[in-house]
Parts: structure tokens; C-alpha cells; sequence
């Protein structure tokens, strides 16, 4: 066998047309010989119209059946794929997460592909079938249908590729990663390749081309991973393990987070199980933190800063609110008027001066930021958004991207 | 444990209102201490929608893929209902058709329902939840999504009510089962009960309130079925086993057949053996025929004349063209201008004389029939569609319907 896992994602699969459009280039991928397994995402915006619907009907709907619901989506998707390769006259089958043997665990709307039994797909692909998977969806052991949240269809192959030993092809409406998303800086390059561990901050700090948790997972089990347009033949960008190319670039991307949330926490009382209690309550809801900074305690009290996601706002002030029933002396600032800039290059491991760089021009052109972290190969600021474009252009000219 | 089995068509889940008036209806009927099962369609039109999608993609889209599409319909309406009554405080579950345990034949597009494996709708009955199960839709033995056919959500229903030992109720967009559809006679009354073998000839004959495999298996398994409005409170009627009130009846009701076709082959050359092959054809592809009526052979040739469903018309075409090829000398007529009218009732067994009634009151008023057919508790003619009204005005008055 030599099979290629190949992924569209929603925007190449919007309308009919579209979907006899990708039909056609898998069969022609077939005619080559290859054994293909097809992983897409729902058409176009039906996700989003599907929690528009559990929507009308509860603020929270039960997660468990959202996922019931959301699942349709790809299953569509699926069927309309395997019916447009059927009338090309290549043989195929649709298959649902769970027939395509993907299990998670329990979260709903958020769950994590546990295991993939791969049984099923390998007999199709033996008897000269594509396999079209539906994407971001798996079931629990329970027999539950669950999802992997938003981008969960580039975990789901990743981890196809993972289980069946092959490259990832992820076909997307972007032509491969750029050292600056395009539409914040046109000028951009595109990179032949990246290492995992750069792709990795770069997805987990805002760029949205791949999603994080698809990454981590490539790098755990060494997929290839190719990224490129869903309608041309142009090379994409290859993410792989680091090679001696990728080391001598200091700074290989920058990423931008718009999605994103700065919440300050004023006067709480300083105690470190205080502290621990409240990012407990938040993490308890399953919302993510970000670039943590605590100020010195002044008069026993810290005022802590940290970022989080946008979406997440409502649930945070909810939370927030019943800390002060315990905390009266907190007070706090939730503030959605400030993007993170992350700096991206596996060569500041061994570069030294990278950061110091970045605060001499930051300084230099009068752009103020709220917080610094800092990890072995990406330094982030939280700034304001109205300082995004002048940001970015100095630092992709200062660093050549 | 005390359970009953409702359906809910797709007219009576057309929009989320309506889910969440059934879910108000469902949360008061469990707060009287019932365990519910709950078998929905999709929401009005979709499934419909769904079957446009894949004709846009090929005439003859892949039945296997179309089971795939088809059962995201129903998916979609067990979550939306689900929610609906969590949202009301209710617990509940939705189900998939193979969450459900509801195994069928391969026969896609059209599969029955093999077996029932209730462990899990108990279990959550037993929770104290209300089980929503998706109509419509089972699962083959090879893990593969199949649908049941047109009116399959009611056949879903009997068959979980058979494998739980309980009532089914039917809500639908009539409040039960009349002596002749008000839509033709509005003046038609309204059924308290019918007999399983009555309620059959109506339904395999055009009465379109309750689908003739779903009939089959209640009177098969003795599963008392009522069919009432899903919006109100009114009694509807009782599907049970024959009483002695029924028997005194001698016309129970008329059903008229419009979707049909009348199909009549000259000149076929009189052998058994050509007459057996042309009707293997036919069954072949799973087409439906009905009233077969053959004239004496006259030249050593016979004609033939059928009934059969007006949406398989082109494929009767096709097969007939095929035919030709054979028989050079046939020729055929498909005509869809006429109706089938059929008078039921279980007391012609005993009583005699409808027969030659109806006969006299076709005379009496000029109506002219192309065919006739009687069963054990049924007479039905082919006759022109412009004159229904006239046809079924003239019996139900002269047997008080």
C-alpha cells in the first residue's frame, strides 16, 4: 500500500461544484496509483449554522448533543464526496468518524482522539477504494459521537496519517505558511519548510492556517505534513522535523492573535493559594490561559494579568463575578482591544540578541506593549491592535521576512 | 418500567418552535411518571433538500452514499429535541439508529428492519431519561447507515414498540384515521378503532396516514397503535386487533390511490414464460406492482395490465424499452390520468353482496373502471381521476361513511 492522507477543509468544500471539483483531482491522484484517504470538513459555514440552531434553542445546549448535531455536518459533506467519485466512476465509501475507527475521549465539543483502528480504512483502501473520512468527529468508547473542536479536521488526519504511516496533506484556502499571514502583510514569503516546533508556536500564538493540537500531534509521531492550496498544484510548505536549513534562520515568522483577550485581575489578596483558587476556577471551565504576569505584592495585594480567547469572554466575566463573592477586594478589567504578537525562530535557541533586538525597535518606533513572555524560540507581546501593522513591518524588515 | 413509544412526523418538527412545543408536550406527559421513547423525522422538508443535493451530483447518486446523507436529517432533529428538553430541566438522550440498536438488511434506500437491540434505550430509560432515537434509519450488519424509505420513521416506531412490548402513538398532521380522507369528502367520520388487517388494505391502497410496512409489523408483532394530531389532545384512532364492534361493520372506509400508474403491455406473445419475465423484470428492480389483470389470448397473444407508483415511471419505461428488444411485437401504455379506489372493510368476509352493490352503484351512475380486485376484506377499481369525487361520493353515501 501507499496511501496519502489528504484534508479539505470547509472553504474548498463550499458548494456542489467545489466538491466535483475536488472529486476530480482525487481521481486523477488515483489514476497515479495512489491510495487515498480523504479526510473534509463540513460545507462552507454549516458548523456555524448548526450552533445557530442548538442556539435558538439554549444559550448552553447540552454538549453532548451538540456534538450529535455538529457531526451531520462532515457527514454530509462525506456522502456528497463519495457520490461525486462514485459518478466519476471511482470506486469509494463514505465513512463517519466512527466507522473510519476514530475513538476519543469523553469531552464533548472538545474531545481528544484517544486511539484510531485503522481495520476498516485498510481493507477499503486494499480493495482499490478512496476513503473519505469525515473529519472532526470521533466517538467515545461509550459509542457516543463526540468532536475535536474547532480545526478538528486537521487533527483528525494528522492522526490518520499518524496511524497509517504516511504524509498529511492538508489542502486549505492559503497556499502554504508565511513568514507574516498575507493579509496582514502582503509582502510576505512563503516558507518551502518548517520545523514542528516553530509551526507550533506559530499555531498556538494566532497563526490559524493549521491547528495547534494537529501540530503537536504531528510532531509527536513524525507525520509529514504538507500545507498548500486545495486548488492548485503549487508546492506548499512542508512541516517537518528541524534540519540545518531551518537553523541558521534567526526568525522564521511572526504570529498574530486578534482572537484575543486580555483580562487584569486588580488587588487580590496576595496569597499563593489565592492566586491558585482563581486560575483553578478558570481552568476548571476549560478556557485556556495565556502569557501569565503578576505584579511584586504592594500593601499584601497583586494585581495578575493574563490573556485568553475571545470567545471565551462571557464565561470568564461569569467567573470572575462569583470570585468577587469571595474576594471582595478584587476588582478586574477584562479588555478585547489588544492583539498578541509572537516572534517565531528556532535559531534564538543559539542566537542570542533576538530579544534585545526586538525591545531596542519597539522603543525606537514608540510602540508600547502590556506583557512579554518569553519561550526557547518565540518571545510574545500583548499590544495594542491599532499598533498591529507598524509592528509587523518593522519587525519583518529588521529580520528579512 | 412503563414505557410508550411516540412518533413525531416531520410536519410536527418543521421549525424549532415546534420542536419546542413538543418537548413541552414530552416534559408533561414524564412529569405523569411515563417512560418515554421518543422516534422523530427530520424537520420538515429536509430530507427532500437533502435528496436535491445529491441530484445535483449524479441522476443516480450511489444508495449507499444517499443512506449515509439521508440520515443526517433525523440526526440533526433527535439532537435539536434533545436540547430542547434539557433545556426544560428534562433528562434525556438522543440516539442515532444504530445508538438505538435498530439493525436492518443491506437493501439501501429501502432496508427493513432485521432485528432490535434494547439494552441501551433501557438503560437510559431505567436512568430516568427521556430516549429520542432517530426515525427512519438503522444500521446494516457491516456497521453501515441505512435508511428505511419513504414513511420508515412510522415503521422505526412500531418496531421499537414491538421490542419494548408497549403502545405506539403516532402524532402526525391528522387526528386519526377517517372513513375516507376529508380532503376528498370533508364530510368523512372520524374512526374510534380499526382493525390491523383493515387499516392494511387502506394504507397499501393510497391511505397515506400510516405506512403500510409499519401496519405489517403492528398487526405481525400485536402492537396497538394510536394515530392522533401531535399538536392537541383529542383521541385519535386505535390500529388494534379485530373486536365484534367491527365486525358489524360492513364498509369500514375508502382509500384512494392517486400517485398511480396504470401500465398495460399488447400484444405479448402467450407463453407463462414471457409473461413471468417481463413481471421479473419489473420486481427486478424493486418496483411495486399491484392489480395485474390479463385478457384471454387471441391470436396467441395476451395483454397486460398493471398498476404500479408513479415515481417509478421512468424506470418502468426503461425496462419496458429493454423488453422490446425482445419481444419485437409488444407495445405498452403507461397511463397516469387514473386513481385506484378501494373499498375496505372486514365485514365483507362474512357479509356478502358489496360486491355486487358496488357494481350496481357504478352502473347506476355511468362511472366507467378499467380494472378490478378483490381481496378478503377489500374491492378496488382503476378508474379515470376526474371521476373521484363523483366514485367516492356515491359510496360513501350508500354505505353511511
Amino acid at each position: 500500500m501507499n496511501p496519502y492522507v489528504l484534508k479539505y477543509g470547509g472553504t474548498s468544500v463550499e458548494s456542489i461544484d467545489q466538491i466535483k471539483d475536488v472529486a476530480k483531482r482525487l481521481a486523477e491522484r488515483k489514476s497515479l496509483g495512489q491510495d487515498l484517504v480523504v479526510v473534509i470538513s463540513a460545507m462552507g459555514q454549516t458548523t456555524d449554522q448548526l450552533l445557530e440552531l442548538a442556539a435558538s434553542i439554549s444559550e448552553t445546549p447540552d454538549r453532548r448533543e451538540v456534538d450529535l448535531l455538529l457531526a451531520t455536518g462532515e457527514q454530509v459533506s462525506v456522502a456528497l464526496l463519495s457520490i461525486a467519485l462514485k459518478t466519476l466512476g471511482v470506486n469509494s465509501v463514505g465513512l463517519t468518524g466512527r466507522q473510519a475507527g476514530i475513538f476519543t475521549d469523553d469531552v464533548h465539543t472538545k474531545a481528544r482522539i484517544s486511539r484510531i483502528e485503522t481495520d476498516r480504512i485498510r481493507q477499503h483502501l486494499e480493495a482499490g477504494e478512496i476513503v473519505v473520512v469525515a473529519g472532526f468527529q470521533g466517538v467515545n468508547e461509550n459509542g457516543d459521537i463526540t468532536t475535536l473542536g474547532r480545526g478538528g479536521s486537521d487533527t483528525s488526519a494528522v492522526s490518520l496519517a499518524a496511524a497509517l504511516g504516511c504524509t498529511c496533506e492538508l489542502f486549505t484556502d492559503v497556499d502554504g505558511i508565511y513568514t507574516v499571514d498575507p493579509k496582514i502583510l502582503p509582502e510576505a514569503r512563503k516558507l518551502d519548510s518548517i520545523s514542528y516546533e516553530e509551526m507550533l508556536e506559530m499555531a498556538s500564538r494566532g497563526a490559524k492556517v493549521i491547528e495547534t493540537r494537529a501540530v503537536e500531534f504531528a510532531h509527536k509521531y513524525k507525520v509529514p505534513v504538507i500545507v498548500g492550496l486545495s486548488t492548485g498544484d503549487y508546492p506548499g510548505t512542508l512541516i517537518k522535523e528541524l534540519d540545518e536549513t531551518m537553523e541558521k534562520r534567526v526568525v522564521t515568522g511572526i504570529s498574530v492573535d486578534e482572537d484575543c483577550l486580555m483580562v487584569t485581575v486588580n488587588t487580590v489578596p496576595f496569597e499563593s493559594k489565592n492566586i491558585a483558587k482563581i486560575f483553578a476556577a478558570i481552568s476548571g471551565e476549560n478556557i485556556m490561559i495565556d502569557m501569565i504576569s503578576q505584579t511584586a505584592p504592594y500593601n499584601s495585594f497583586v494585581n495578575l494579568t493574563f490573556t485568553s480567547k475571545i470567545e471565551d469572554r462571557f464565561n470568564i466575566k461569569a467567573i470572575l463575578e462569583k470570585l468577587k463573592a469571595e474576594f471582595p477586594t478584587i476588582d478586574y478589567v477584562i479588555d478585547d482591544s489588544v492583539i498578541k504578537l509572537s516572534v517565531v525562530g528556532i535559531g534564538m535557541v543559539s542566537q542570542s540578541g533576538v530579544a534585545s533586538a526586538l525591545f531596542n525597535l519597539f522603543a525606537e518606533h514608540d510602540i508600547d506593549f502590556y506583557q512579554v513572555t518569553t519561550s526557547e524560540i518565540s518571545i510574545s507581546y500583548t499590544l495594542n491592535a491599532y499598533d498591529r501593522d507598524k509592528a509587523v513591518h518593522m519587525i519583518a524588515s529588521a529580520f528579512d521576512l
